[in-house]
């Protein structure tokens, strides 16, 4: 099991949740692997949850229904959001608020097939107190075999 | 207090410490802004703060003498090892160990001058068992002003 | 002070929160040893802490009155709910739900008479998101002099 | 995905970690379910790590190449042992010590096929003080999708 | 960088969030420092950083517009939040709350001139269950460059 | 239960563990309190609980032999250690050092006699990188039932 170089399975995510139209980072993601990207803002951080998690079922990155990929989707998901807040995964509790861009992959990242899928979840964006401008950068990424 | 799109001092931490000659990855940096890049790899979480405050303060990002600076770099570092261990700040003690590529740039992000220098700490590298391949990625930020 | 082996509060508790008709699980408490069992669902984890505290006070497993025991049963509910939450004691922030049964147990498990009482809380059931069936079994026992 | 009664996978994997043969617990595990059983005791909670993995690898309950599996594991382990510590993932750093029994169980606890295997991970001993006798009980349970 | 004996500014912060008119402490605080106090008591953490952060607001301690001092002194907040709630940065989600006075302390406690402002946030009063008495006393600090 | 302004335990566990022959901080415990303080500066938390232990048993504040009043000081120091740390209670491992000075206190801080004796564990001093003078203060209190 070797990660291969072309297949970085959570840069491809983070430079998804990175990405907007001035920026030039470009490249090119492995054949079949699948991807969807949000945004979501919120005080809850259970709104952050439900979006990447509903956004990952209606672009069939994961199954909607049964509960093994959702589970592994979840814990990339809390992963992701340890990242993001650094300790504590309360958001509006402490009075801070975030707005993130989001991105979700489904792939194998090692050269070896019999490692399966993996997904990766980012989230980037701000966090900060609920004031226009309060904030600053943050960043999560959560990596789970699925 | 504005975040500058062409300043943002995160994005531009994580790049960088994404960052390899493959990549196609081309982005310009404000005037005046400082960085430094390196690499770790270790069991042990200390190894990792001294390598990125080491490296730091060699580059001049920030004040090699006097404690102010110091402690602002060592929460952006403390930050970004939460995003890379995301729960528990241990590496050896939980059996795992990393290999990081780490960037630190120094910067004010904001439009208003007011806002002064702000310190940007990013981790970008693989986390998992000491077995060579038993790993996959894993990211941190950390942003302080300073 | 010695833990003596037919005395083991934390396992009689657990073996209480596991327990239901069907199972061919016996075994007999020391004399003189307190114990309540119920049940709490819920994502609000207030619910569960207040849940248990009801039934312990109201089965005299500890005194209504006064703040001791009180505390004592608190922090034990607490190391519970680590177990059952690993990690962050939320449930509904994080977009999970637990389904509970419960047992409190009191008795002195050393050798020693001057050891006096403990209290053991186990919580066993289940935790997932908040749809039926996408969950899975968790567990979680606190232990306290009181 | 519902959890089957007859086949619920933490209970068997908890209970396999308190067995004993004073017990009068029996209890007959799904056809095909693999599960071992083993102890540790250690100040150093990589030892337990460690000593979970190579079982469960030695007798086949995990596939000893590949990462996909010995990933599941691990977190599977991290969370049984939230439970053990509650709170900080630190034995010895914390002057203490734990003496676990452990048993690891694979199966599929739903009633649907297609939810695969899952592996649970059972903790069940004392922790305490480094001084024989000092200490009182411990569990912790951990469950992945395999 | 060497502390200055007579500028302890944790000290100090401390010694004023306990402070009332019984007491006889007695201290006299560095010309030119600034501090207020106050209290707040409540089940929701949000509302004491939000007390804590109006005070030092209105009494300019710290600058009411621009992010860079409120960033400090929120994270001192959280710092002195993390000593009164040892272990989650929770309330009332763990059925606890708040009676509190605190101190925001603002000036340089080192001899060198160049190490510039820091701030000190202490918290001092008691947690508990929310009935009346059913409490014990609780304090926090936190202290950030500014 | 209500806590007796005169009798505020943690209160005076944090003036003995701040107090210094020149403060002018003048305070009397109650009758038949036990008090003992004393000094531990480490990279190694072990040694923190190790020396409020030892401390503690010499002076006869809690008993030596038997557990459970190990076990109530135990916790009192670990909530001590949250205030200090705040987050992760590690130290070296984190590339930080403390110098501390600490107080044990025990009494009744209720009007009620039969709320029985409380120990509260005060821990002051300094907390910052392994260079002199690169460091800030920091508070810590633990208080529980005994």
């Amino acid at each position: 099991m070797v990660l291969a170089v072309e297949r970085r399975i959570g840069k491809f995510a983070v430079l998804l949740a990175m990405s907007n139209v001035q920026d030039e980072i470009t490249f090119s993601l492995p054949e079949h692997w699948q991807t969807c990207v949000g945004k979501v803002g919120s005080m809850d951080s259970q709104k952050v949850v439900a979006a990447v998690e509903t956004a990952a079922k209606r672009e069939n990155i994961i199954k909607s229904d049964g509960y093994r990929e959702t589970h592994a989707l979840y814990h990339a998901i809390m992963d992701a959001m340890s990242g993001v807040t650094r300790g504590q995964v309360q958001l509006g509790s402490l009075m801070r608020t975030v707005g993130l861009r989001f991105a979700v992959v489904r792939g194998n990242p090692y050269e070896e097939v019999e490692e399966g899928d993996w997904i990766a979840v980012a989230l980037y964006g701000t966090i900060g107190a609920p004031v226009r401008g309060s904030e600053h950068e943050t960043i999560g990424l959560g990596i789970n075999h699925i």
